[in-house]
């Protein structure tokens, strides 16, 4: 367990799927920009992620709601 | 007993279970991002959770209520 | 003593008790997350609670009004 | 006498009771989450407590009404 | 005279006696919570007093208005 | 000269006398809670006072408005 | 593992995708202003992207909707 | 010429002379409270004066209109 | 990969091409200031482009929408 | 030149003489408070001052209008 | 590549030129004030110019609007 | 190029001459107070300046508009 450094403040967004198979993919920090993660969301499911060690960039497909810090976000309209 | 970083500040959302059978997922920090947690909650239920060094991300499945920094957001509507 | 880090300011949350029997349990904060203290409160009676060291989530059993950063809530309506 | 952290800015709730009896107490930080002081307080005492290094969590018997930073608490509606 | 830490910026509560004989009673921050100081307020005098390095809680007796980042409070209603 | 905190920002109070025969009394900081220093004021004489290494309270006797940083307050209405 | 500066804050931005074939294009940080990455968004996707070690600019290419700090932005208009 | 803490940032108030013959005190510092300069306004003067490693205290008599951060005080209404 | 400082949160600026043939270009930070980097936007082209080591200052010329921390501005009225 | 503390973000005052023969007048910050610069403005002349390693206060002799953090001030009304 | 201080969040202020022929000067910071840097600006050209190490201060000629963190300022009423 | 302290975040005001022959002097930091620029402005002409290491006092002659913190002043009324 580290000594410092035990913060673990870093922004989220927050996800709500509004229909099945949304996928929530996390890009890679770092010189190479590649998919590491890949979690499938179905109707109504939610999901909170942050910002990372290891990821520096979210990206979403299928209809969903995003909340963020500079506003809200619906993709069905 | 860490003589500094004694401040877990970080930051929590707030979960109220709005069926039976609401599954709250934390998801592992760091290279590989896997299930390490999953609670259960029942109607009415609650849940504060905040992120921590080994939850870097949270998955919702059932109906619910959830107060984040960035807003609230039900998935019952 | 400790010389630094005599600073508690961590965040709490504020939880009154609108029955009998409400159950507040602190899950562990680290690998496991498990129960590791489990409070009951009375109809009325009022809780206020730190995340710590040790805490790093929270549970509710009950119908409870809480008060947390995020905003008000409640699970008996 | 400590040469740093003279500091004593944590948080405090304002306490006041609203009957004879009221009984307000103080739960220790740490792996052990008990009892470690229990004040009293008749109709009409106020009571400012800080958390501090021994104190994570405060748990009110009897009526009350309560400040705190997420707002204002009353337990006999 | 210590090289740093020279700052005394913890905050403090606002005490206004509404009656004589109100009293106004420190209690000891540590392992300990016991009466340390006890202040005797007359009718309209009024008293400031932060919290330190030795005082973690204040309670008082007798018809008092009381300031507070909180809000205000007054027990004679 | 001390090298570091050279930094005076301690909040202050200011007291405006109503009254001839104000006195404003500074309390000890540390174990014991004494008088250290009493300041009369006459009608319509102003204080701005600092908690500083050796105040951690004021008492204050006597008609007068007070500027605090939780509201203003008088004691003679 | 980094003992220090696990603290992944820096800002980010929000894009959706109003057709498909948007390009997203991080540039490079450095002496160098190059494309290190480019992703590519068909209707409706969002990405949410930091800035980072490796990105100090961002071009966007299609019709989108952009949330920043600064404010919203639509090029469809 | 010291090489930190070259901030004087400490916060100061603002005092209009409301009538010949006002003095503004500055009381010392430390152990001892006691006047360590004494600066006289004419009508409509104004002294702008900062808490200081001298002066935790300021004192004074006349009529006069006073900016704090905690308001604006005149003593001759 | 450095140690510390891993926080790339400089202030960005967003700029929309209103027109063909915006030109975008970074001047460089230090003793001389001259172009180090020109990128060319196309109508409806986004640029999100922080400040960083080597650019200080960013001139654009052609017809371009601006969201700024302290405001948007347009040039094309 | 220093290697750490340049930052001289200390707050000023703006000071408008609002006749001739105003005379702004810098005392000296330390166990002396003397005057160590006097400044003449005639009328319409601006002075922007701030607080520095050898100013702690500021008299004012003259109609002027100052602005300061705790508002603004004429004496000619 | 220094290890710290790579933070380049110093205030900019934004140029819009007004007509042709808008000259933009850099003055130096230091001992002397002199134009180390003159940028020509055409009509609604925009300069976006952060205070560096080696500039102070900013000089314009020719109609502009200028945003600032003070305000908006134009020259051509 | 020095290894901390890359941050030249201090404040600034803005000043528009509102007429030819305009004079923005800067006043020297230290235990002289002289002056050590003085800067020309034609009507029109704007000028940006910081505090400094040199300079901690600004003195304008002629018809201004200035904007600062503490708001805006025009002296030409």
């Amino acid at each position: 367990m580290p000594e410092n450094g035990r913060f673990y403040y870093d922004d989220y967004v927050v996800i709500k799927a509004l229909e099945n198979g949304v996928t929530v993919i996390g890009l890679t920090r770092g010189k190479d920009t590649r998919f590491h993660h890949t979690e499938k969301l179905d109707k109504n499911e939610i999901m909170i992620a942050q910002f990372t060690e290891h990821t520096s960039a979210i990206k979403i497909r299928g209809r969903v709601e995003v909340l963020t810090k500079h506003g809200k976000l619906r993709n069905d309209e």
